[in-house]
Order: C-alpha cells, then sequence, then structure tokens
C-alpha cells in the first residue's frame, strides 16, 4: 500500500502513519519529495486502508495488491478450461447454453431442449427456483421443475444447467444438474458461496448488476478458496441511467476478465439486453469480443411464457443466430459447434 | 396498463394485440387519436408488459398500477409506527441507533453501548455475522458475538438490531436481538426475505446499493406478505460513478419514500459515506431531510476496530453530533432524545 | 399524455386536472376504472408533463409521444445514407474512419494517414482543437493542425473529419473538414448545435457520457430542425460506476439507436474502451451489433502521442483488426473495404 | 506517480519502464518487494499515465498529485469569500438566491423577485437564454429578458444571477448581471470558462449531472488559471440509475469540496429534485450538511411557468423553507438572514 501525505503534512504526523503501519505488521520505505512524502509500505495480510486514510496528514492511500489472488490471470497465466462431462469451456470452441427461463411443463421443456440441441447448444439452460423481484410473480416449479429439466436434458444429450438459490438447495440440485449457477442477486450471498466451494461441479458465477469487476473477482475467490476450482464467469448486464434497455450489457467485461482473470467468461445477452430483438446483435457482439461461452433464453412458444417471455428467443430465432456466430467465430481463432451433439438413442 | 400503438401500426396489428389482452383477461379501452391509437387495458394480476411490448405494431408499454400495494402509501395513508418495546419509531420522535459495526470482544461492547447510551441512542447495533467482500477479511464472532451484544444492551437498558445473513440463522438470533437487520446485499434474497415474513419482531431492511426505490419496496412486501408488518426501511447509499465517497448517499429517497409508502424510514450515514468525516453532515442533513431514525457506527476506539473503523465515529463525535441534531429536529416538527435512557440498576 | 390519478382522487381533482389540460390546448379521454381513473390527452405543442403531475390527485403522467420528430425511425422508415463524396454511410458498406487523436506534426499526420488508407480506411479522423479536462494539457496546434490533417487527407485520397468545439470555429473548420464532429463534451451545446443546422456538410454527433439515447435524439432534432439532413450518431462509451475501464462502451446503443432512429450510427471503441488494448474487441464487437462505421484512434508512434497515446492503436494493430472485421461483417450482411482507395496520383 | 510493475515483471522490462520515465523527465525511486517491483516518479508537468500504463510489465499506474492547483484547499486553507457588492458568499452566512426559472414578462419577473426578498434571499436568480434538450421548447426572452431581470433585481435591491450559454454572449450579459452563471451541460465547455477566466464578476459554475469532483474542480481551475478567483461551485445533482427523481442530488458533495477545495458551495435542490415537493427537503438537508448557499427556484405562479413549473416553489413555500433554515442554520453555526435587504427607496 502506498500513503500519500498531504503537502503540508508535518513530521510528527509521518511518524505516527509509519509507527500505525509498523504496528499493523507492515514494512515502511519513505520517499521525500519536494512537493509531498510518499510512505510505501509491504506485509502479509489485507491492512485496513480506510484507517490509515483518517489518520492526520494523509492525502490518500492507494492499494498496490489485488484483494483476490486465486482468481487473478497471475496465479494461473494460461487460463483455466472447465469440463463439464466432455465439453471443454474456455478452449477454442465457443460453448452455447440455452434454454427456457423457467421449466413450466413437460412438453415445453421437452420441445424446446429438442430444438436448441437441434441449433447446436450443448447444455440445457432452466430455471426451477425463480427470484423474482415481486411476491406476487411466478416462484418456478421447485423440484418438479429439476425433474422435467433432467429428464429433457438426458433425452437430448445435453448437460444441464440451473439456478441455486440459497444453501438449503444446493444438496436439491445437485441431485439433477451439472452446473451450479448463482444468479446476480447472490453474487454476494457470502453463505451460499462458501458452500459452493465445497462441492464437486462448476459453478456459473452470474456478476451483480451493480458489481464492479473486483467485487464479481472476490466472491469467485469465496468458492476457488473452498477448493472448488471450476468456476465459470458470466457477464448479464449492469444497472446504469440508460432506460432504454433493461440492463447495460458491459460488454467490454470480456476483455477486462479475459485479462485479470485465468477464468473462462461466458455471455448472458438475454438478461443484458432484455428485449427479444437485442438479444441477437449483442449475442454476436458477444462472441466479437471474445466470450468463452454463451448462455441464451429460447422458448418454444415465448409470447406465452410464464417468466421473460420478451427476452426469450423462438427457436427460428436461435437457429439463425447460431448460424451468424459459425461466422464470427473464426475471426478470433475459435470455432463454434458445427455439429449438434446427438440425440440419445434411447429415447 | 397503457399500450400505445406505433404511428404506422395497422388495424390488423392493433387487433391482434387486443387479442392478446383479452387473452390475459384484462378489459380493453380503444382510444383512436390522429397520430396514434392508444389501448387502456385494465385487469386482475399482473399481466406480462414486456410480452405485449413485443408484439407487432407496438410501441411502448405503460404501467400504470403500482406493482407493490402493502407497502404502498395508498393501503395505509396515516403511516405506521413500529413498536420496539416502548420505543416508537415513525412517530414525532427522531430514534438513534448506534454502536460498532462488529462485535470484537466483552470491553469494546460494553463501552461502546454506554457511550451511546449517555449521548441519546436507544437502540445498540452491532454485527456479529458479517457479510465481507474479501474470504480473507474478518467475518465477525458468529453466536459468541450475538451473546456480548445481548449482555451490554441489556445492561444499558438499549434494544438490539443485529444483521440476519441468511435463512439458517434466523432461529439464532431471534434469540438474543429486538430487530432483524437485513443488509443491502440481501435487499433481493427472497428466501431470507419471505421466511421474515413469518417472525414476530420488526425487521429492518436496507437498501441495496444499485436497488430503485421500486424494487425496495418490492421486497418490503416480501415481508409484509408473509404477515409481519413491522418493516422499517432503511437507506444506505447507491453506487453512482463517483468515486469521491464509498457510496453517494441518496438522500432524497427520504421524501420519496415518505411519499410513496407508509413504512418508517432511517438512514445510515456511516455506510452512505464511507468516512468519518462524512458521516456527521450526513447523519444532520438526513434528519432535516425527515429521516425517522438514524443508525450509525460508533466505536470506542475507532483506529482499532476490526472492520469499519474508518466510517465509524469517535464517542465525542457522536455526542457533538447529537447535540447538532437536537437543534435540527424541531425545524420539522420533530424532537429526538432530550433525556437518555438510564442503564439498568442491576448491572 | 396519459394521466393516471391516485386511487383516492375526489372528482373536484379530476376536474381540476381535465380543465388544466383542456387550457394548455389538449383533448381530454376518461376512462373510469374500479381502482382509479385514467385521462388521455391528445394534443398539439409539448406540455409540460411535470406541471400536471404537481396537481392534487395525480399518481402519475406518462408521456405516449416521443419528443423528436425528424430524427425518429417513423419519420424515414427506409434509413438515412450519408453521402461524404462519393462514401455512403449507413449503406452495406461498414465505413472506417481512423488516425491520431491530434494532429502534432506532419511527419506524424502522413505517416499515420498513410497506413490508415493502406489498411482501408476511407476518412481521416484528427484533432486541432482539443477538449481537454485540464487546462494544463495539450489543446491542439489549431488552424496549423487543420493545415496538416488537410494536406494529409488529400495526399491520401482520403475524406477528413475534425471537431468543431464553439460556434466561432464553425467558419474556419468548413475550409478544412468534410464533416463536423461534435464531442461528447457538447452534445448539448445548442448553441453550436443550432448553427450546424445550417451548415452543408455532414455532422457527426457523439453522444454524451451520461446522456440518454433520446437526449443524444433530440441534440440530433437541433441539427435537424435547422435543415442539415446529414446527422451521423456516434456511441463513444457512457459513464458509471465500473472503473476497470474509462468508459463503459453500450454496445446496445447500436441496435436501440438503429430500432428509433433512421440516423446511421457510427462507434468509437477508442474513447468507449480507454485502453489499445480492449479497442480491437471492442470494435469487432460494434461491427458484430451492427454499426455502419467505425472511428478509431491510430497513431504512428502512440508511445509517445501528445495526446490519447494510451488508447491508440499501432497501424499494425490496425490492420490486424480490419482483417478480423472482413470475416465479421459478412455475418450481418455487410462488407468492409476490400480495397484501400488509391493515394492520389499527384502526391 | 507510482507505477506498480506486474508480479512476474522483468528485469528488462522494468528497465524499459524507468527508461521511458526518465524520457518524460522524471526522477525514479525503485522499491523491489518480494511479489513486486513498485516505482515511484516526481518530477514537473503531467505525464501521461495512460501512456505508462500501457508498457509490457506494468500492472496499474497511481497517480499521487491532484491535477489541480489553485482550486485545492492546499492552495489556500483558510477558504475563500466571494464578495458580490457587500454580500459575502462563503463566509458565516448562508446566502439564499431566488428566482424564476425564467424571465417571462415584467408582472412575473417583478411579483416574484419582491416576494424573494421579503423572504429573505439577498439574489435574484433568473434566466433569459435558456438550454433546452429539445428544439421544441421555449428558449428564453433573450435580450427582453436581461433587462426584466436587472430592472427588478434592482427596485428590489437584490444582486442578479443569470446562466451564460455561450462566448457570444459574455460581453452582453456582463451589462446586465452580477455573477455568471454556468450551467451543468457547459460544465465542459472549455472555450467558454477560458474566456470567463478574464471577466471580472464571479462566476457559479454547476456541476455537470456525470461530472466527477475531481473534473469539476479541474472546470474551475479553467477559470481560475485566466485570473478570476470568484469562482461559486453548485452541486445540482448527479444522474444515476433511480428514476424516482429527476437527478440524485448529491448532499455529499458539499463535505467533499469543502475538504478538497477552498471555493464556496452552494446548492441547487430545485434541479437537484426536480419536484416542488422535493425541493423544500432538499434544501434544509443542504444547509445541515453546509452548503455556503442556497439558489432556489421560485415563481409567483408555478402552476403556470414556461419551464421548470414543477420545480418552482410557491412564495408561501419559499417564506416557510426560510423560516426553517434559520432554525437549522445554527445547528453548524451559522446563520441565515434574519432581515431582508430593503427594497430600494427610489423605486
Amino acid at each position: 500500500m502506498v500513503v500519500v501525505m498531504q503537502e503540508r503534512a508535518t513530521e510528527e504526523q509521518i511518524a505516527q502513519v509509519v509507527a500505525r503501519l509498523v504496528e499493523m505488521g507492515m514494512d515502511v520505505h519513505r520517499s521525500t519529495g519536494v512537493e509531498r512524502t510518499v510512505l510505501g509500505a509491504v506485509g502479509q495480510g489485507l491492512p485496513d486502508a480506510g484507517l490509515i486514510e483518517m489518520l492526520d496528514g494523509v492525502h490518500e492511500v492507494l492499494r498496490i495488491s489485488s484483494p483476490y489472488k486465486l482468481a487473478s490471470r497471475t496465479f494461473k497465466p494460461e487460463g483455466t478450461v472447465v469440463m463439464i462431462g466432455d465439453i471443454r469451456l474456455g478452449g477454442d470452441e465457443v460453448i452455447v447454453m440455452a434454454g427456457p427461463c423457467s421449466a413450466e411443463n413437460e412438453k415445453q421443456v421437452g420441445t424446446t431442449a429438442a430444438a436448441v440441441r437441434r441449433a447446436g447448444a450443448k447444455i440445457l439452460r432452466g430455471g426451477a427456483f425463480k427470484p423474482r423481484s415481486s411476491p406476487y410473480s411466478f416462484q418456478g416449479l421447485g423440484e418438479e421443475g429439476l425433474r422435467l429439466l433432467r429428464d429433457a436434458s438426458r433425452a437430448e444429450n445435453l448437460k444441464l444447467i440451473t439456478e441455486v438459490m440459497d444453501l438449503s438447495q444446493i444438496e436439491l440440485i445437485d441431485r439433477y444438474a451439472d452446473i451450479f449457477q448463482v444468479g446476480a442477486r447472490n453474487m454476494q450471498n457470502f453463505t451460499l458461496l462458501r458452500e459452493l466451494g465445497h462441492v464437486r461441479k462448476p459453478v456459473l458465477l452470474k456478476r451483480g448488476i451493480s458489481a464492479t469487476i473486483e467485487e464479481w473477482l472476490l466472491s469467485a475467490e469465496y468458492v476457488l478458496s473452498g477448493g472448488n476450482t471450476d468456476v465459470i464467469l458470466c457477464e448479464r448486464g449492469i444497472r446504469t441511467f440508460e432506460t432504454a434497455t433493461r440492463n447495460t450489457f458491459d460488454i467490454s467485461a470480456i476483455p477486462v476478465v479475459r485479462k485479470l482473470s485465468h477464468l473462462p467468461i461466458v455471455a448472458d445477452p438475454s438478461h443484458g439486453a432484455g428485449r427479444r430483438d437485442m438479444v441477437v446483435p449483442m449475442a454476436r457482439a458477444a462472441v466479437a469480443a471474445g466470450a468463452d461461452g454463451l448462455i441464451i433464453e429460447v422458448h418454444c412458444d415465448p409470447d406465452h411464457a410464464l417468466s421473460d417471455g420478451a427476452q426469450s428467443l423462438f427457436p427460428s430465432q436461435f437457429d439463425r443466430l447460431m448460424a451468424e456466430l459459425r461466422i464470427i467465430a473464426p475471426a478470433i481463432g475459435r470455432s463454434i459447434c458445427l455439429e449438434p451433439v446427438a440425440r440419445r438413442g434411447w429415447s
């Protein structure tokens, strides 16, 4: 940490700051300039910069080490590939997850799963427990929804990702899904994150709508420090002043995360855009910007969806999008599913 | 809901929108203008405006009913007074809650509790389970912290408020505290909120750092709709582009909430400001703007606090602040504790 | 405009609102629902919705007509192609403008212009008057800079775009440049915009860093309503809470603008990203999202640039970017300069 | 400036950074830690931190000197009192400026001026040139408006503040007003600011709706560095995600500015709130937070105002507000006009 003293700081003030830093277990290097004195402090642990900033004569405290370790690119320069069965997320292929916002009934889940598989998705997405702003909105089918999603994903030979909202649901969801999804509202539910550090399945961690990239990586650190190294980051839009879109899809988070962290990053253009007609250009942009994957809401009948219908693609739109992505991916040295996985023989 | 058609919408498109609204159970009134057609739709339930907006020929959909009911001022025009023992929060007196960020040890808690009582606080605040951005930061003393806080509050004849981070902690905290505090990061932890609808103690609900006021009131609605009518709202700063302060204290939320809702609102200038020297002016401003109460971090030795030291007031600063508030409160027809509660005889 | 009355509004209050609307020249349609009364008001002009909202008994006022007319897609559904000489901006080809932030000297401008032409740019960008946050930063070469830019653009057979900061510079810049650029800080310099409505050259209007898309289109309306129909919009990043990038490049503005307006939209990934290593992915994303063009800072020696060096591409990076864009553009049915324009014979 | 190298930076990379810093005219101090090397660079001028950040092996560059000098508290620790005639702005008295948004006609200006004088305002505010988002809104009366404002202010013995929108209006406005107001949209109109550095009257500089406090002080620096030391800062709300109010009034900017700068700061609760019923609590909060003055829109008939009617106070509301402020001001050791100035004898 670097402590910048005020221009008029006295020798006594400087001495007090140095003493406090030493008390915190830091080695201090002093640099006396014409205008002001600067103190460099090095040591173990995470001293509270705010406390130093409050001392008399201090102008500003600058942090020089990043607060996350296991999530940083420095920790693993070559990048992480997360394996979901034999699917490699974070490698050359852009992996697409698709499916309905919520599981509603057997036909809806089955039809949608078949459609996204045929178009080239490898992972089925869908919710059984839905976090809704209003207590009066549809809250998901619960375990029945999990069963529908698992059956459809198995029939179509897809992997399954679904959201876990709370500590108490981990065990249940573990019996059905291949990837735990942590929603934006739970990005700082630390009790949940800490517990997910102990499961043996990948965790997809969505960025909170007002989380800085640093906070997001710190939340990943909670999972990683528990021993689970398979964390997938997911950008899904941030909250800004602009109201023309539900959120502002932060496309630049993709290259920033790839620089700061070794973890793979996927994009969720559905929530990022909030409207079906914006999802397609945002999905293309995400792949062009270097995303390792996409997670997209597709519904066999979006106009009658029980949730998120406005941002769910029709299967035919999803087909067309996949065709466009197959043109774009090579521009950045990547491929995208050329041949869909086969449906399972027995189903 | 009002559906504004595009200027060039065809009769067929209009007919389709009307049909879809009727299918959703709405009564539709059509108003044909020179420029465009506008449809008014009235009915029960919460139809998905997004779905209508996606239909061909629709320009925009405007919602006319507020999505929260029990939290709205219309539901209870006279305003709610929350009773915490014999303390009336939401009445003429501005109620002050104060204490350390975290319970650290018996002496720290006891000394601080005594100091805030003497200055006029009526409720002791303090955390035992701390949500921290980094997994490597101090996470609180757990139940031992609760015990320390309860003992000190009883000794000083103060009520106690402490944070509940998770569903699984409700029962434990219920044994120690008088008010459940829900932190900003949990404002949309709906599983937790729903459960707090069933407890018989007041719930202080902090605003999420990027929550709109509407979302905040919807979260209150989760608690209210469970049957717990004692919800206290708490403004604690929102996230904006400005980096000179940790958060931007949204002072205007106070009159806005008082207009939209009957629930009492308190202000947390400590988190709103993030720096000790900003806490005092923000606390004064909050009372001047009409807050029903304050929740303030005070520490007997802030320079050595294990968390939030930089924003914790020294007891002497808190004394001075209370004196200033006693001058300001009458400007808006309110009082503030003139005589501190007595320490309990037996302790 | 739709006036939503409060649930408990009295007949007298409703009558007063109706009277006020009529006084403002509106026709009023009343719709009495079970819960509340809604008034639809139609008329000429732009009545002040705020005034109605202040009347007793009014819950909310919703605007139903867009405040801009000439800039809206409705006004010209087929889209505008802006001609700059024989360059068609807004057609099938993605047009690239490139060059240094500021003109510094003859060699720098000439070398850079030659490099961007060879890579496929059609328009040279460069500044002579620089708006800088600090009065102590390099402020540009003034008219000497304009001369250098014009000479280089002519030599390389490129068109020239440069920034106009003030009313008083219009005449001067008109003598040198082919497109007037209005910077983000001047997006609401209405005196300047009004005057640019009278020039006979295209105006590229950058979005202010905190301008909503609606405000941006209203600013375009200032130029259009003066008689100049050649307005090009330019997204260059908005200000949000995220500090990992200088601005947040609002990629979704591209499809939103294409839907709301007929004006062509280009993207400025240099200012949107603020760092050279982010410019390339952002540029790819912008084309994938449907931008009609790009404006990119390129410098023959970015490490020694007098301004914006950190976000200026090396010529070799620009070459590679153009190659990548040639792969992406066809995914959305567009092309990008396959053969650079020839250098002028005489130079 | 402090350059933090990456953990794996090579000696060669470090040497290149040092060489580049020296080339920029800096003295460099190297500090080699266990984890990483940190370079401290000291020198004259404002080296471009972005350029250093782009060099290989650099993790981050931290600035240690503030970019503004003349505006900083260090430059003048005792604070500036701006004299407007015999009115001391920045001293013990809280100074109130009030009046209509725009001058509309003689009666409106005269009646309003008389009302605000009687309530205790010392300065009349009012606009003759109005910056409006839409080209179709009322744009002000121009010079006729200036004449009306001057006549009314003289009659009531008030000083006059009015907005200057453009370089070309300076001379005209100088003939009528006592203070030049620079609006939020022009906070970075550097051509205008530079010219205002040469006038001999105070300049009130509103904060841009998305300007950081640092950028705001840099804009003040433009005026100060031109030789005009009478700059008054004015907070008027920033743009955030919240839509319940037109802007978010950044109350914390008041203590922050008082700490960073010696310039006086006034608050504009009218634009900060955007609604009449929010103006009063925001005005009280601003004084409680330490503002040196207020600028408030008051209109003799707000319901028929040609602009900003919804946020203009009725004279009776303004009276009541002034009474409340007289109670609050002493809490922070200040007074507020106890006796209005006399109307001029001759008028």
